[in-house]
C-alpha cells in the first residue's frame, strides 16, 4: 500500500493517480501528532483494504513529507564503501553509528532546498530511508524489519565541511522526503532495491541497496540498542557514491524501485548570505565539482540511461 | 519562577520546599504535547501570579525533565577553551557548529544513567542549558535571549571514542535535565553564572560561564540561523574542563547558581554488555582517568569546596 500525506495533514491511499483520502479514519485518535504518525501508531486497529472516502488527483494535491513530525531523523554516515572512498574517509558506519538530523529539516515532495551561503558547497545524497512502525528497543537485526512500517526517498541534503554532522545536515528543507511510502508488506524486503539520482538531468547515483555496509536491518538494530525507536521514526540508510555539487535553479530527482514515483525538489540560493561559521576549509574532501560539469552536460550519464519521467 | 515538571506530566511552581499544582491551568490547551509544552507556548495568556491548586512537599514527589517532550535538544560541542584544551581539540564551536542530542535520551532528576557498555568509557560533562520560548528563526545575537524561556541544569553524558557525537551523547538515560527550570525573568541573564559539578563527591568541574566560547545570546542565535527553534526546544551550552569517566555506584551532581537546586543523578552498569561499534580507539583523546583516582579519592578537589547540600 502506498500512503501519501498530503495538502497539510491529510493523509490518503495512493492508487494509479489519485489519491482516497482516509483522513476521516485517524480524525477520532486524537491530536498533537500527525494524521501519519497516528495512523502508524495504530495500524493494527485499521483496516485500509475497505476504506472509502474522497478520491482527489495526485496533481491536484500538494503532497507533504509522508511522516512530518517524526521525533528523530537518524542517519548512517558512510554505509557504503564507493562513498567512504570518494571520501577519503577512514572509518565507515561500523565504527561511527549514527547521526542526528533535525526533524525540522523535512521537506515536502516539490518543495524547494534553500541553500543558506554563498560560500560553502552543498550536495545532494540520495538515500532509501525506512519508517518505523512500532516501538523498537535492543531489537536483533534477526527481528528489526519487524518493526518498520514502510520505505520512502529521502535526499540527506549536505554542506561540506568541518561542522559536526547534524549542523551541515539540518538546514532548514535539507530533508526532502517521499513522494510517499510503501508499506512494507508491499515493498518487500529492502535488499536489491536499485537507487538513482538526477541532478538536473544528470545522472549522479546509481547504486543498489545490496552494497550498504550495514543495511537496513542491521541499522535498525544498532540504533535501538542506542535509544528507543517510536512509531513514525525516520531511518535513512546513507548515500553512495556520486555526491556533488548543488546550485541554484537545479532540480534533484530521486528514484527508488518499489516506491513508484520520483521524489523531485528544486534548489535555490535565493537570499543565502555568507557562513558564520569557520568550518569551510576543514572536514573531510569531497569529490571535485568538476566530475559533473555544468548543469546540462551528460558526463557522468551512463549511455542511454533515461531521465525519469 | 521555579518550574517543574513532576509525577508523570503535572506541572507545578516550586516554592521553597513545596510544589503549587498547576496542571489545571494548561488542561483546556489540547492533547499530544506535555504539560510544560503547552504552559510555555500559552505563557503570554497564562497568569501563574494567582494560581492557585495543589501544595505538595517536594519531597513527595517525583521530578521529571522540566521539558519531557523538545522537538530538539541542541547542543554545544568544544564550548570552553578549558574543556578544548583538555581533550586537544582543534577545533571550537565556531568551526564546529552544534550538534543533536535524541529527545529520548532525557532523564529525570534522581534517575539513573545506564551505562551500556563494559568496554568503553563514559564521562559526565555538567553543563547550563536553556529552553526556548517562542519560535525563533533567524534573531540576531541581540534578540536572541528575548526568545529564551529559561534556563535549567543539563548533564551531557557521553561515550568516548569515534562514533558521530550523536550516538556517544544520545544513550537512554544520557540526558539528565533538571531539577526544575527557572524562568529567563529571574535568572536574569546567563553570564557570569558559576557551575559546580562533582562526580561521588569529588568536585571535577568548576566554571563560570562567562568562559563560554558562544554565550548562549550567540549559540540560540546561530542555532536559530541553521534550523527553527520551538517552543519546548532545548539548548546546552558545552561543559568546561573537569570531565571524567564514570563507574558503576557513582552518584552525579551539578550545582548552577540561580537554579536553586542541585540537579542528582546516580549511575548503574547494570545490564551493560560490549559495544556494536568499533569506535573505542579512534576520536578525541579524553584527559586520563587517573586525574579523579577512584570513588571517595579527594585528588582533585579544591580545599574548602563542600559537596552540595
Amino acid at each position: 500500500m502506498r500512503l501519501a500525506t498530503f495538502d497539510e495533514d491529510r493523509i490518503g491511499v495512493v492508487q494509479d493517480d489519485h489519491v482516497l483520502d482516509v483522513t476521516s479514519l485517524v480524525e477520532p485518535l486524537g491530536t498533537g501528532t500527525s494524521a501519519m504518525r497516528r495512523l502508524i501508531t495504530n495500524w493494527g486497529e485499521l483496516d485500509l483494504s475497505s476504506a472509502t472516502g474522497p478520491r482527489r488527483p495526485l496533481a491536484e494535491v500538494r503532497l507533504e513529507a509522508p511522516v512530518p513530525d517524526p521525533t528523530k531523523v537518524i542517519a548512517a554516515p558512510v554505509n557504503y564503501r564507493d562513498h567512504q572512498s570518494e571520501m577519503s574517509q577512514a572509518s565507515h558506519v561500523s565504527s561511527l553509528g549514527f547521526f542526528l538530523k533535525a526533524p525540522s529539516s523535512l521537506l515536502r515532495p516539490q518543495g524547494t532546498v534553500q541553500l543558506p551561503y554563498t560560500d560553502r558547497r552543498f550536495d545532494q545524497e540520495g538515500e532509501l530511508a525506512c519508517v518505523i512502525g512500532r516501538q523498537a528497543r535492543a531489537v536483533s537485526p534477526e527481528d528489526a524489519l519487524s518493526y518498520v512500517f514502510g520505505y520512502t526517498g529521502l535526499l540527506d541534503i549536505t554542506m561540506r565541511g568541518g561542522e559536526d554532522r547534524s549542523t551541515r545536515k539540518s538546514f532548514e528543507t535539507f530533508t526532502p522526503m517521499g513522494p510517499w511510502l510503501v508499506t512494507a508488506d508491499e515493498f518487500g524486503p529492502p535488499v536489491d532495491v536499485d537507487l538513482r539520482c538526477w541532478v538536473t538531468g544528470n545522472l549522479r547515483q546509481r547504486a543498489n541497496t545490496a552494497d550498504l555496509i550495514w543495511d537496513v536491518a542491521r541499522l535498525v538494530s544498532y540504533a535501538s540498542w542506542v535509544t528507543t525507536l517510536e512509531p513514525g521514526d525516520i531511518l535513512t540508510t546513507g548515500t553512495p557514491a556520486g555526491v556533488g555539487p548543488l546550485q541554484d535553479g537545479d532540480t534533484i530527482e530521486l528514484d527508488l524501485a518499489r516506491i513508484g514515483g520520483v521524489l523531485r525538489v528544486t534548489v535555490s540560493a535565493g537570499g543565502a548570505g555568507t557562513s558564520h561559521t569557520l568550518g569551510r576549509d576543514t572536514g573531510p574532501v569531497p569529490p571535485p565539482a568538476l566530475t559533473w560539469g555544468a548543469a546540462g552536460s551528460a558526463s557522468a550519464e551512463p549511455a542511454g540511461e533515461p531521465t525519469p519521467s
